[in-house]
């Protein structure tokens, strides 16, 4: 009585040739170099398994770049071997989203507002973007609105997955439960691994001083350790939540409590961890008001809020292992329990993993078709 | 130098006419009827921001279906209206699938083992399937071949999120993590809310047996216990979770340590239930191991296990929430801290969203577009 028929829709890669993306790499640091690692050994199982060729055609740093050309006129020579040339963002873009009838991705790899200040005409430009740069999704409104705008307007994707939590599931997470019709009540985090650590370990035994001092040489801070003890790293991951969430919130609008005092936020590192002992009264203090002390970001209301909370014994907070994020979103339908998501939140290895997932999120909505068996 | 140019392959939706997905629903049981709230609810905001129209073409239970035709040779009629007929599982997909040129998805939310034995024919169809039904994921691998052969060999997808943990990102997490390289070393998990939530109260000041009708009469177990206590369903999620790992794994290859003694595990629910007293000496001399006490699988070396593990009370597992899932991946990555995902792995509306997250990946690779603003 019926046919059903195969559907020409919804088999557009299974039996045809391999997607080709062409994939340009700005930032080649610590996460950069994780994911050119990573993208190397995967790509001959990606080709055989899902018929997804990965190509590099580029890749940029703050001062040169290197493209695949062989364009003498592009790419310096010494002795007939390509080397790097001064690097130029257009020319980059261009080159890698040059490629008539391939598809571009160019992964994000920097800390650079200036990086993300062409995403806008990249996307434009039908290039694709994936990033863990936290700049674009924090920084102005105005510029994320016109980046956004791009990406509807162009059809190409901008995924950022690795901005929160690096590589756990955070912003799809979101995604999911809001495209699904949940809403949401509050979103509550512990997003900076540093900062868990310190709290995690400061328990009145060693003054805050001595922990900071001791995560300084470990490597677990940033150069300055200021940029973790503000809070503002955490301010723009909520900031990049609440978007996420449909609020039109700005680093501005989230209430971060500094653990750094007024008196020492400006000035060289080296000065500033001359005086770390200046942190340990207070903080002394904070820990005197009994409970446990944590690092939280909290989005409830339509309200950001980063900074130091006192949490009961028993809250789930309290029994984080070590460095470990976590990230809590209390909905309409995990009204009573949370969904959770939880472990390490940095790191090269799993940063890069959450930009490569991001990449294959492009090939998927390409048609790209990822399996089990 | 370069032109980046707009390229079509990337851009196939934002522009386009809305794309349209045929929905045929089978099981409208607790998880299907809140999936059809959900659809209902989310049809007009997907229309206008993703330029996704889903239509609700059938809907079938074990006794009877409905179609959306005005045909009265299929449908019955009573005064005019359309009533339900008789159902016909083949009848159903033809009509479902059998519209040209659109796109069609079964959402099966039944656990019947026999709508299971048609997912290779609808998929082979060009019909895409979204479930929570565990029955092909952890039923013979030889249908589980075949099913997944024709999802190749047709490009058509089956997702299956809503089988584990219900709307917690597990597969997809599972699946990230193994398509970007990384190499998995363990899967711990939880898997049960109602064994959680028993072992979460079962501390010896009340016979086990007192836990179970407790459970029981809250309707936290199955209408037979048995069901939860033998371990069997949180078998059939390892082995689903297995087989997404890659290994070739069936319910057979588990070793389940079951809760119901073995001269208990037949007879009517009522006997059982009567019965159930014998379970609390073996129970108390369990306790007496010391430590926490918890039903945990785990998947280590290819080898897949599931029964009561004494813990560390330091166990991150020691202090999930009531009748939380929680589930733990291993990984070369995750080496130190592993990724956790943890919350409520059970209800209607939890399981409909992941259904419905599927089914939305499914039009993802179609090309729709889902975003943050
Ligand atoms: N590392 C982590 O655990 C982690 C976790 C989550 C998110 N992230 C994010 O991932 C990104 C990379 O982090 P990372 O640790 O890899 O940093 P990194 O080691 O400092 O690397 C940054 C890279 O970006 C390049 N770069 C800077 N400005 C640039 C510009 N204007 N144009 C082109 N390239 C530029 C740098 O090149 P030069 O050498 O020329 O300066 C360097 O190659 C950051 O956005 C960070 O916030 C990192
Ligand atoms: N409920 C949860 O919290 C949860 C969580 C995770 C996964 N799941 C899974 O989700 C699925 C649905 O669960 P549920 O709680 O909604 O079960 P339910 O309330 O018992 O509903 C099952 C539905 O499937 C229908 N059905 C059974 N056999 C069928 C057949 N051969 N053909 C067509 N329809 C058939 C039933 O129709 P009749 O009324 O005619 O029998 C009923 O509508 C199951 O696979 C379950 O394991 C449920």
């Amino acid at each position: 009585m019926f046919t059903a028929q195969a559907l020409p829709l919804s088999a557009p890669r299974a039996l045809a040739e391999p997607l080709v993306i062409d994939v340009g790499l700005v930032g080649p640091g610590k996460v950069g170099s994780a994911l050119l690692g990573q993208l190397r050994q995967a790509m001959p199982r990606l080709l055989r398994d899902c018929r997804l060729q990965l190509r590099l055609r580029a890749v940029s740093d703050s001062r040169h770049m290197w493209l695949d050309c062989d364009d003498d006129a592009l790419n310096g020579r010494v002795h007939g071997a390509q080397t790097w040339r001064p690097a130029a963002l257009d020319d980059f873009a261009a080159y890698v989203g040059g490629r008539g009838g391939h598809v571009a991705v160019i992964a994000d790899c920097s800390a650079s507002d200036g990086v993300a200040d062409r995403y806008a005409d990249w996307l434009a430009a039908g290039i694709h973007i994936v990033t863990p740069n936290k700049r674009a999704g924090s920084g102005p409104l105005e510029r994320w609105r016109r980046i956004v705008g791009a990406s509807h307007a162009s059809g190409a994707r901008l995924h950022y997955e690795g901005t929160v939590g690096a590589g756990l599931p955070v912003v799809q997470t979101l995604r999911d439960l809001l495209d699904t019709g949940d809403e949401l009540v509050a979103i509550e985090g512990m997003l900076s691994g540093t900062l868990a650590w310190l709290f995690n370990r400061f328990d009145g035994s060693q003054p805050f001083s001595t922990l900071v001092r001791e995560a300084h040489a470990l490597g677990y801070t940033e150069p300055d350790p200021r940029d973790d003890l503000s809070g503002m790293d955490v301010a723009r991951k909520l900031v990049i939540l609440a978007r996420e969430a449909g609020l039109p919130l700005s680093l501005g609008d989230v209430a971060v409590e500094s653990l750094v005092p007024a008196e020492l936020a400006g000035g060289p590192v080296a000065d500033f961890m001359e005086q770390l002992d200046r942190l340990d009264a207070p903080m002394a203090a904070r820990l005197r008001d009994g409970g446990v002390l944590r690092h939280v970001a909290r989005l409830e209301n339509g309200r950001a809020t980063v900074g130091l909370r006192v949490l009961d014994p028993a809250h789930a907070f309290a029994h984080a292992r070590l460095s470990d994020n976590v990230i809590r979103f209390a909905t309409r339908r995990y009204c009573d329990n949370a969904l959770v998501v939880q472990g390490p939140g940095a790191g090269p290895d799993v940063t890069a993993a959450a930009v490569f997932t991001d990449l294959l999120r492009v090939a998927g909505a390409l048609g790209v078709k990822r399996c089990a068996c």
